[in-house]
């Protein structure tokens, strides 16, 4: 399957509609070539604020975009809702559930996926966070929790709902704590009458040391002395020893009964980048030439979370999305000066440049790194919140956020707290209320 | 499991949170009594919107609001989120899936569900919209026919791909078949390469002689015009024979080829309603007495849409949100009057005082009927968003559902264009991405 417009140029196929994808195409000059961007879901998500969808403070519609919709205007790029299912380099095509298609540059943007290190099986009993449908199944599972308690007499199991368990002292792993503190001591407070959701307990659980390991230690303190405050109960250096339906084991031997048990830890690079042939690093991720190109493939390009790279000046490019950003305008850079070239200029090391890294835990409390500045409190929340705001891609969708948390600011509460897909069964038979158990009835 | 609180006051039992049962909650004076809520949903549904998320207007937290909130304030209630399982009248007592509740007062409003008389084996072809879940599914599957017809290479496979049958003429038809017009006449328009969207069918197919049928039928011709100019194809009075995988066959022998069949065209009462030992009518709704109470059960009334009954002025109350909210507030009134009273006043029949009804088609473009006016066109369109900004609970979502509506006014856009719950299959077993299927790459 070909597009039809502009046969006679050459054809850039992107795998991934991610941070480096989608900005690999806008940044493309326009009219170059036939582009075609293919990606599994129909939307662009905006990921750093995937875990406010999962603590019920934003919509998901306000975090992702359709992605021909923000591509509308550029008529030379075909965006098709497809999976990949292979690539073969060697005939340089990609093959994708709706057909076949030929390339003259690949550019890979697949992006990872959540690992359990080996434990695949963890994975039912604790979810990860990476897509839309991850963040609205957590959604659902702690708001179900607390609902369920409210209904339940008995003492241990009423214990074991109200408690959840966020692995992983990551940047996801700590904001999503401090989302779900916050979830019970205010914005549930007042809604119960036989459970107090205050007394909830959320635990974060960090192999390393401290949480934040890629802050400094200082900063690391601090994130640590706020999350105390809202009432997270954190465990550093004890790691994970087994997960199961009744909640988790430390290695230290303590148990933890819990109905919630999220996901923070690992990432990993998708099966595809270990089928290419060429080498990858333990998380299976792509070790690229400095250009970003595959070793031996110098039309074929990878960018984003799949990627393995030390840039020129020492320094581990980290998978945080500025970086998938640049990767995406590096390549588009880099394809645009060979197209109509005779002798294409020699290519120059792809160099990561940092803008900081912030990470926030709650009402008015974040921490901060911007060069070498370092904040924390009030002053990094509310540069948070204006980093935040001014990268979400849409008019409509900055509004909207900005709307939801100027309404949660002021009055405690959180405008998503709905509880949808309660029976994924049903819906796996393509069935309609009518056809459900007969003592589903109110 | 009872209550904690005043467990000297009487106990008022009210089965589901819609309109009806929501209403009598507030209504009924504070302190009276204790009530218990129960639902099987955590949030309160304003179903005349229900159309907007599954078209892609609106995301599903602005229609719905979590029961425990809106009701946080009511010390007395206490909401409970289970399923009911059974009415013993003669015991007072319902159970749910969390226990068994006694009564003094029991309040019936348990709504509706999707009706295919007696064809339940085509729900899963033709899902109905009665809940947060139809719609989420609804937008799912008209969302990705498009993208699989971008895909498609096949003519008659990409026909079928961009039809949409709606069944059923009556409001909920009518302004679904407009949103779906529009939907593929202006806000996809651009968006693909491949196929054109603004050549999608929508059909609306009504077994009656006209759409809008409880209209003036000056009022349904004239929205049925404005169904035609959006694009929509209109049958009527002609009925549905068969539906299965590949489209619909109609009583005519026409068949119709529509990867979207969407079911408007019946409601019937919950199964529960035939479980009590009173009559029913053909739909299974509970006969009541003038004052809602069933026959012989003084203490036990139904509202909202599980009842039928003929008021004292002959009319027959109709199964909308103004009728349930009257029934709620006349029952909150009715048991007020009895609590703390040796001898209770003579109860008045329930009177329906119909305020109007109107549908909207499509942009600036509606009919309403109120008292002896009737209106259409841009006055009418004027007056639905009125009403239905109103009527909507909740600060935040009045607020939001303004600027989405301003923002797709002015920019011909949708806001919730996302394809989510890609694979219930998965979520059934519960599992995460990572042990999806291997070839889910992208």
């Amino acid at each position: 399957m070909h597009p039809k417009r502009g046969a006679d140029k050459p054809h850039v196929v992107v795998l991934g509609a991610g941070f480096a994808g989608l900005t690999f195409c806008k940044r493309l000059t326009s009219g170059l070539a036939r582009v075609t961007l293919l990606d599994r879901q129909n939307h662009h998500l905006f990921q750093p604020l995937l875990y406010q969808v999962a603590t019920a403070g934003l919509a998901a519609p306000d975090i992702a975009q359709p992605v021909r919709s923000i591509l509308r205007d550029r008529r030379d790029v075909t965006v098709l809702m497809s999976d990949v299912t292979g690539v073969d380099l060697a005939r340089r095509e990609v093959s994708h559930t709706g057909g076949v298609l030929g390339y003259d540059y690949l550019v890979i943007a697949l992006g990872g996926r959540t690992s359990y290190f080996g434990h695949e099986e963890w994975a039912r009993h604790a979810p990860g966070l990476k897509s839309i449908d991850d963040a609205l199944a957590i959604r659902r599972r702690v708001l179900s929790a607390f609902e369920d308690a409210e209904v339940e007499d008995d003492e241990a199991r009423r214990g074991k709902l109200m408690t959840i368990v966020v692995v992983g002292g990551g940047p996801t792993g700590v904001e999503m704590a401090g989302a779900l503190a916050e979830l019970s001591r205010t914005v549930l407070r007042r809604d119960f009458r036989r459970i107090d959701p205050a007394k909830a307990r959320v635990i974060l659980v960090e192999g390393g040391p401290r949480v934040l390991g890629a802050f400094p230690a200082n900063l690391s303190a601090k994130a640590e002395r706020q999350l105390r405050r809202l009432g997270v109960e954190v465990r550093t250096g004890v790691a994970v020893r087994e997960i199961h339906e009744d909640g988790l084991e430390l290695a230290s031997g303590e148990r933890l009964a819990a109905a919630n048990v999220i996901w923070g830890a690992g990432v990993s690079a998708v099966p595809l980048a270990g089928t290419l042939g060429v080498p990858t690093d333990r998380a299976g991720r792509l070790r690229v030439e400095p250009d970003l190109s595959l070793p031996g493939w110098p039309s074929v390009f990878a960018a984003g979370d799949i990627v393995s790279l030390t840039d020129p000046s020492g320094r581990v490019v980290p998978g945080v999305s500025p970086a998938a950003m640049q990767m995406g305008r590096y390549i588009a850079r880099t394809i645009a000066g060979e197209l109509g070239t005779v002798t294409p200029p020699r290519r120059k090391p792809f160099c990561y440049f940092d803008k900081g890294t912030m990470a926030t835990i709650g009402r008015s409390a974040a921490v901060a790194k911007i060069g070498w500045a370092e904040f924390c409190g009030w002053p990094a929340w509310a540069a948070w919140l204006v980093v935040h705001i001014l990268f979400l891609i849409g008019f409509r969708n900055r509004i909207s956020v900005l709307l939801q948390w100027t309404y949660s600011y002021f009055t405690y509460r959180r405008g998503a707290r709905l509880i949808t897909g309660l029976d994924p069964e049903r819906e796996a038979q393509g069935a309609a209320p009518a056809a459900g158990p007969e003592n589903r009835m109110t």
